[in-house]
């Protein structure tokens, strides 16, 4: 049992796989060895490379394969090693998913459905944050050069970004998720933002609603920007002009939504509605309401969107536009697997749209009566 | 340019490193072949092993030694693969992080200090979700045993968990955060959960509380059980009993606690004050209460446990038991960064208990007057 034992050590082994690539070293009688992947390929009778994809899970090897793989494996006492079987294959089993800031409730929303699908198809996530208030560090790009992932899902990304840009020029697969780069020809997948701001908006203008204003989120993305095209587009087509007053930039947070709210609803002829950039910020919008004692929706409706599972919570029952999150990042992930395995095959940046549609819960109706 | 347009290629480069560990083949004029970690070495006049700790930011290599070794992998074109120095060096520079549902507000507000730390200190995190629900995935010890990490965070772990005794039997360093495991002496870091228990407890009792409910989470964890001996413990200080009536397990999920808040509200005899085992626990029976007219604090008392920010929002004012959470997720990264550095030299299983405090805001007050 050397080969089994020598496994269970994490002081050796390792090397044993990347040194013999060559045809020579393996006429040597392997059992006098560690355990290598091409050990195990000999003794199931498959290829090297199907080795490695049979133990990290691909669905593309068939389950009589896969099971003779494991049964070989086990039998030999072979423990696979990413570091030495991405040497040989050109592949880690590893994707990176950025994303801006994990506090933020929207993410974990899109994160588990991202984590659930990669890890379907085998690979492991290599997580990085980032806040979109900072230039992208240098530090994160040097990591993703060196090219210890197979490809990056970015969730993050701002209309400005580089890095993407930089990623694609070194030819890394890459997926950009619910937001979008200008000028950048990737892969993307995004929902209706502005068919999902605009028909909220027009639900507002059809209860009466003429004084309608804005809590956004950062400008420099594509989500705040379509989103106010949106209402813009809704207003104009009511012969409405949107109150530059009534504009309100910020961040995606709850704090930003109650300190914007708070001043608006503070106005001398206050907004009869806010249209929040996404529903954290229509719960910081809800608390500033509750701390000036002005009533939702009886004094101000209050509009959402994203529809995390939050916003059906009885104390918030937020009337929002809902993104089908889970949708979205599914397919997103198959984008990304497809792009790393076929990236040669594939066309430039394939976009996929999903539709938005509005959620009616307790915190919009009709405007008060005009005093 | 040969070596510096190598590295963008992503279908070479790669194989170099690990190709020329021996001395023999160090000889050879490394300028015909794409850079390497060694040419870097030589270059910057320092060993291979600091070349990779200086490009993944180790902290422990000096600033100016750090800009020699930057500055001559630019010059020569290297981009840096944590695949080779992985084989080099025995270090993946990579930490796993296993969390049990990204969905439950208090993980990411200890996942975002955990990254942060890690970052810090040169790793990158990969990321492994469980839930507490399910058995230990066998995928997920493989992963965690194909050695391509150098240590492991643990935060979900259930009392009965084997996966970590099998982790700690393979030397793989490891630390606990916010939970420890019956049997098993490794490294952990939690909060007291039992004195926290015990002195919200004693809050309610001295308030005029008599008839006190707990509305659990998972039996199978650490802290659901500490949390339950704590407030028994303050119960029979003053000569009560808990009533098994009033005790409900569950999960640390808003649905647990809106279910079993609704059941015990609806008792004939309801409770004063609802003791719950989290605060997402506590955001659903207060969304409970509201669905039932039931006002809080005036009808019945609401206990958190953890203080994550969404406590402090208006709309919730939760009076709850703080954990200092980055603190404790700072102190478990420095654990795992010194058991991974120097396994050999440290005692068994340390650990590092962080006092809680009680934060009073606007759910618990005195009990009703009886009829």
């Amino acid at each position: 049992m050397t080969a089994g034992s020598a496994a269970l050590d994490p002081d050796d082994g390792e090397a044993a796989t990347p040194r013999s690539p060559l045809p020579a070293s393996r006429g040597r009688d392997a059992e006098d060895f560690p355990p290598t992947s091409w050990t195990v390929a000999r003794a199931a009778g498959v290829s090297q490379s199907t080795v490695s994809r049979a133990l990290r899970g691909d669905p593309r090897v068939r389950e009589a394969t896969r099971r003779r793989v494991d049964q070989a494996a086990r039998r030999l006492g072979y423990v696979p090693n990413s570091l030495a079987s991405g040497l040989v294959s050109r592949s880690t089993g590893t994707v990176a998913v950025i994303v801006s800031d994990l506090t933020n409730p929207f993410f974990p929303s899109l994160l588990t459905p991202v984590h659930d699908e990669l890890q379907l198809l085998g690979y492991r996530v290599v997580l990085l944050t980032e806040r979109t208030d900072l230039p992208t560090g240098q530090e994160t790009l040097r990591r993703l050069l060196d090219r210890s992932v197979d490809g990056v899902l970015v969730t993050t990304a701002t209309l400005g970004s580089r890095f993407a840009g930089e990623l694609q020029r070194r030819g890394v697969p890459m997926v950009l998720l619910n937001r979008y780069i200008d000028g950048l020809d990737v892969d993307r997948v995004v929902s209706d933002n502005h068919g999902g701001a605009l028909s909220g908006t027009r639900h507002l203008l059809e209860l009466g609603h003429r004084r309608i204003a804005v809590v956004r989120g950062p400008a420099n993305t594509s989500t705040s920007r379509d989103r106010l095209a949106g209402l813009q587009e809704a207003l104009a087509a009511a012969g409405l002009v949107l109150d530059p007053a009534l504009v309100r930039e910020g961040t995606y947070s709850h704090q930003s939504g109650y300190q914007h709210a708070r001043e608006l609803l503070r106005l001398p002829t206050p907004p009869t509605a806010l249209v929040c950039g996404n529903d954290v910020v229509a719960f910081g919008a809800l608390d500033a309401a509750l701390s000036l004692g002005v009533r939702v929706p009886q004094d101000v409706s209050i509009l959402g969107f994203d529809d995390i599972p939050m916003a059906a919570w009885e104390v918030f029952s937020l009337t929002t536009l809902r993104q089908p999150t889970g949708d979205m990042a599914r397919a997103a992930v198959r984008m990304l697997a497809e792009r790393i395995e076929h990236a040669g095959e594939l066309g430039p940046g394939r976009e996929q749209v999903f539709a938005t549609s509005l959620v009616r819960r307790a915190t919009v109706d009709r405007p008060p009566d005009p005093h």
